[in-house]
């Protein structure tokens, strides 16, 4: 409903958001020269890469390392590949975050068989280490935080466009690689066997791909998987919302008046989290269900304007714009804070708030005080942005399912027969090629039913059954 | 129970324990002059102070007009403070953490009328920016984050041994300042009318003091108020384990099994906070009723031998000793985690995990990875001090409540008639002197009582009625 | 998905199920006269009726307005009623539970201009009383508890048969009345408008029809509006589980132990019921999405025979066949409650108990203890059958939900334009005919958006806006 | 704090209160003749009891076998008795409620060798068959449901003034019976070795006894233990409050807006309750503590005043006199429920609804229709009385506690070596004789250490511990 997942990756906006998701720890801004200027050479001799600083690479193995400890769909995926290689001949090009959950990603399908390049998705979000670290042991990394535009593009065409190699498999996150492609190397297209596509933004530029004709392989839409929609949405904002609003303001929880705009899925997840530590809970909500479950679910339902004056805490879940209007900011007390957790940044009106009687004053990273000519200081998260992107960081644990569908949907059309899958987007099958699947099934069934209780926590296996969820729950 | 705010404060340990509960922004550590070393001087002139740098002021004000946010009861005291100055003629020294909650204290007794110098109480805690702040509108602050232990005695000693001024009020936090007088200036003592004190340690040396006949005026206990115990335990646990885990793991509490030992108030809070974010957790106890509201509340008692190889975390909060051995965390899984959130450092046998077939891993700030000869890694926090200390904020919120009754009990103690209060140890009186009481109380409870629902939140006025509070429950 | 409705009423099984959900508080057995050989005449000199005693009317009279104090909805209809007559020359024949829930449904057609005849669905759910105060005010009621099979059809032949009278539309619940005319009368279909449907077995034979090119008339599912499953199933059974249990058990739920098979939408609402009184509570469940939503739910998922020897209590909800078999009822533990929330009576084996080494020993109405012959007793609610049909009672709100909707599709399919509906099975449109719509809608929509949110609770205006969520939701 | 279990025996009041707590099944009121001028005889040939009906005594002993079920503390001390009878030579009588749950502690005392004589502490709570099945086997009962006055002190008399029989201890629940011999056989006292009494009323009694010197037993508080206190009001309110609301009006509890007045352990439990269930959930409290509790587990803190309009449901547990006043009632809106869940009967002002223009209408047992002149109906349950005594039923496991405490109070008066207690009330001693206390315990402790977690529910174990808790934590 929301779309959390919602970077949409056009150069023009998403590719170039704030992106805080993951610390770095050992930038120095001191070393102002650009990575397109500096030599590298990793400890195999190579130069097919371009990062910041290869020699951070030991600290970006050890994120990558912790990052595999919850990923354990993954770690299984790697130890099955030890008897077949469903990738083997994959030459799969990549434009996403770079982070360590990704690599973790990006070495399974080596470890599949696969030969990769890999660029970043968004300017920002790059985790030097980790880009370091992956160049260290051969892939071809073309990504630092705080690319230029120019920057941008130019990775993802030495992605592309390098001698002696050619991909034959696209895994984009947001579309502007498979745009790229499109635009510079149309005749690429003749040897992709599909494009898998995580985002919003990338989905749709597919479906329009499609309806125009012009859509020239098989693409994969990982993007609407119910657990990925459960996931990302319901259970991953019930945490984040704790987290991004501690992270940036400290706020106690325990007496807070909050009011949620939206009882969609994130909207609950927001109410339960809040509601779970004490704070008395009021819900916005215009479609009768669900104000109707909110209800149920024990949330005063109220218009925006009854409590305006009186909470401590506004959260936008709406997917909608100007949900909370510059009046309404008007009204609202000293101290009070407003943040987004639903679709990109238009349902706080911020661009109502920078009019020159009004003075923002940036207090710490990501948190602006807008002060009233009265003194009365409103506390905005992220200039409105989603909230959960920019100030908290998502779990491994959630970024390990997103990343098993990717994994499973690149084995799918890479594997699949000949004409199975025409020039047209699919959701990833319930059921996949036969060879593939029934193997890959039946070692995962075994996992969870054979399992030892008093041995192993149940998430661990059920996460390794998360391979199993994609192919069956995508059509519930 | 746990005192969670043990930091006892004696020379040899609490007052150079690590103390992250506050960021510092800009601190460089370029920087290496010493403060002692340097010559400042602030706007009006002034050079009686001590800090890092003078010219933080401004971003330290900031934090401090930040902290005022969450704080409205001393700032209701403040305006009482406009027609009353009820500590006009009050000299105090202070040794606390200097954080930006502390300085909104200090301002607010600098309302009320009287002077004050300040030193840390702590090697580490000090806020530099706030220290700046307070020291350019003229507070005598002493105090830098990183002192050494000569420079700790130094502070101290300067803030109490200072030409034309001498103190007739202490307010301390963990003792160290009240020892020094006592050693250094026995002579001090009779002018003091009074001295309040915070901490668990420094309660204790105060009772020890009266009981060897020493104590040669009157002390407040201000530690041991329900309030306190109930905010700086049940509530504020219930917020900070999810914080403390959050910054430093990331981990997902969704489908976590959690061990939680100890169900006490700290462990009741930890236990509401993961059970409502989807974990699954059980708990030991060893005191029966305890145990019983474990299980009445829905948690499965065990003893942690039952459930260590299953779980994923493991949280102390029993005020015990090795309460996880070395034998248990061997038979921890792979990436489990395991942190404290009792007293002191001793909960976990961390000791036992420093022999040389582990290797250990700092990962991150507070986190490390000890390691195994197979392989297998336990994620250590905090060195297995306390979690909520060492990786989360306490929220201004809680600090503002230990404020306002250290505030009162000064009042109090200031204006008690001669004879009111022997050379004894106090808790704060249920009804204070009733000059001042009646006064007081009146105006606190109008605010509670006249308030209008529709235009103001509850937490605010039920703060302003904390001082109400202190007098009233204390001996609850 | 569990079809908590799924009262079948064939002759054959449902229409004979018992059925305990509402007291009748004046019975007494003493009287043996069967109605049909009775005289009777109410006040107003009518005899077209056969209830079990017309005197009893005053009892059943406060029944009614107790229920109109739970039935906002159908009494705002009503309301409106008075300057429209949308049912005016509807003869309506109905053959459902004769509940006074059932009886504010009856008046308010009765006041939108409607003429109707009523007779029960089943033999044992009719509440007398009731049955005797609609009599009393001139509805044609042919009922009692207790019918035996040949009463059954004979009653529903007197409703259609009468001289002089011949009903234009059929609300039937089960399908034995729509089963009946079509067997004995099928001539009356001519006039015959429309017939609404409520229960899942109704339904499912209307659809045979359908199929077979029989459906002479249209008909409406009003089983399967999103509004009615969710209260149906996640809202009702959350309470009726905790209910059931009180009322045959008195058991205390804080502490115990407690295995719910299935995580549905019933499994859901009793999980989170008694999770929130203190229980610990288990989960089985085979779907992976549905497991995986317990597991983030903070449930530990488990195999039935993982904890069958330590649970307290064991509740099926899954739709499915012998969840619970004779081999694990012979290891549960002395004292352990067994009981089914699911559909039907077939989830826990109960056949297989009725062997000769067990003693049956019924404690209470709705209550056996199953006896071992090492005296282990375990004790078997409803014999198996559903918990909250047959040991609590639904909340009148639900059945005003239902009720409004059945209302609102007997207003459309009379004032539909001809041609507007086939001869097929319809859900609820979205928008009704405008005539009808545009005006209902309005009003019930200005009750919900002019609401004063100081003098009125919420959930009463939802409910009156219960039946615009019947035309806009159930699509969803 | 507020005593649920305030059941002040004396004749002028709570002797008489109804109390409905326990249904009795096969009472048919057909039968008119008193017991008292009836002849029966069991089939030992004895006559000396006085019950409704002796025959009865089939159906009574089933429930008291149902009840044996969940009273494993008592059941275990049995066990111990077959090796040593620490009651030998005990005469006990006995005078309290007379219901399944009492008669397994009365059989438990005779295991352990007591000889006993038992009659009601409330003319109407006896289980007539419960009486029948304790005859039967030999226990000299004397209690009907519905006694006159003069039947009540006649029983009494007739228990403690009997041939060749001399009581040497009492066990009392209100203080009627200690009275009564005061009054009557002043020279039984010579023999006592000492009283054990359950109630509030009744310790208040004794209290005033010894204050005034006149006590010349030692006696037993039991009333007071924490863990009594817990499971009285917090625990056991928490469920039947939703009880008590079900089985009265089958009320949703999903999205009503109820308001709590009082946050004490009763206030504690039932908004914990009802907000679980989904109900909107307001407090009104007067005590700050409690007030900032309410807010920090995030109820919105009210004056009655500013939600009377709004709200569904009121519910009293203040412990005060005429917190709902007739202006507050005349202001509820229509159909809203208004019950007691505190001290006695007089926190609602049910007295002021009884005025000529107010309409009662009696719609079920303990429900009450007040109904204004304008048709507005208010639903007054239990007529403002104790709604979880009057309609609801107090679960067997929370009254094992109760009597196994009792039982435990009894063995250590009797086996007390001679001036241990003196003349005085007193606690259950943490640590009892040691010769009884120490087996006691170590059989207790062991069944607790050594359990199998894969064999038995924890709750059982726990409850078998009581025993032990008793002794430890009652001075907590």
């Amino acid at each position: 409903k929301t779309g959390r997942r919602s970077l949409s990756r056009s150069i023009s906006q998403s590719s170039t958001d704030s992106y805080s998701s993951a610390a770095s720890y050992t930038d120095s801004s001191d070393d102002e020269t650009s990575p397109r200027d500096k030599t590298q050479i990793n400890s195999k001799g190579s130069s097919d890469f371009c990062v910041k600083n290869i020699k951070q690479n030991e600290f970006g193995r050890r994120e990558i390392e912790i990052a595999e400890q919850d990923m354990s769909a993954l770690i299984s995926l790697r130890k099955r590949a030890q008897s077949e290689k469903p990738l083997a001949g994959a030459k799969i090009v990549g434009c996403t975050h770079i982070t360590a959950q990704t690599a973790v990603l990006i070495e399974t399908l080596v470890a599949l068989g696969a030969q990769c390049r890999w660029t970043a998705c968004n300017i920002y979000s790059t985790q030097n280490e980790v880009a370091a670290a992956l160049s260290e042991t051969g892939v071809a990394v073309f990504a630092w935080k705080g690319e230029s535009e120019d920057d941008f593009w130019w990775c993802i065409d030495r992605c592309v466009n390098t001698e002696g190699w050619q991909p034959n498999m696209i895994l984009d996150d947001g579309g502007d690689l498979t745009h790229w492609v499109y635009k510079k190397y149309p005749n690429v297209f003749k040897k992709i066997r599909g494009i898998v596509e995580e985002s919003v933004t990338g989905v749709h530029r597919l479906y329009q791909l499609s309806k125009a004709g012009k859509l020239c392989v098989p693409a994969m839409n990982v993007n609407d998987s119910v657990t990925k929609q459960k996931f990302d949405n319901l259970y991953c904002c019930r945490e984040s919302i704790l987290d991004g609003l501690k992270r940036t303001t400290d706020v106690m929880f325990g007496g807070k008046q909050v009011v949620i705009c939206g009882y969609g899925e994130v909207g609950k997840g927001c109410c339960a989290a809040l509601k779970a530590l004490g704070a008395i809970v009021y819900v916005t909500e215009i479609d009768p269900i669900c104000a109707l479950q909110a209800c149920m679910d024990g949330f005063r339902v109220v218009k925006l304007n009854e409590v305006i004056r009186q909470v401590d805490i506004i959260i936008t879940c709406t997917g909608n714009k100007n949900v909370v209007t510059r009046d309404q900011l008007d009204r609202m007390k000293n101290g009070s804070i407003v943040c987004n957790m639903g679709h990109s940044n238009t349902e706080i009106d911020v661009a109502s708030l920078r009019t020159p009687e009004l003075t923002w004053e940036r207090v710490r990273s990501q948190v602006d005080h807008v002060i009233w000519p009265d003194g009365k200081r409103v506390i905005l998260l992220a200039e409105g942005r989603l909230l959960n992107l920019s100030c908290s960081t998502v779990p491994t644990f959630v970024l390990s399912i997103t990343a098993t569908t990717q994994a499973l949907a690149l084995i799918e059309l890479y594997n699949a027969p000949e004409g199975r899958y025409k020039q047209d987007v699919y959701l990833l099958p319930k059921k996949m090629g036969e060879d593939i699947n029934t193997a890959l099934v039946s070692f995962i069934r075994s996992s969870f039913c054979d399992r030892n209780p008093s041995s192993s926590a149940h998430i661990d296996v059920l996460l390794c059954c998360l391979s199993e969820l994609c192919f069956e729950t995508q059509e519930v």
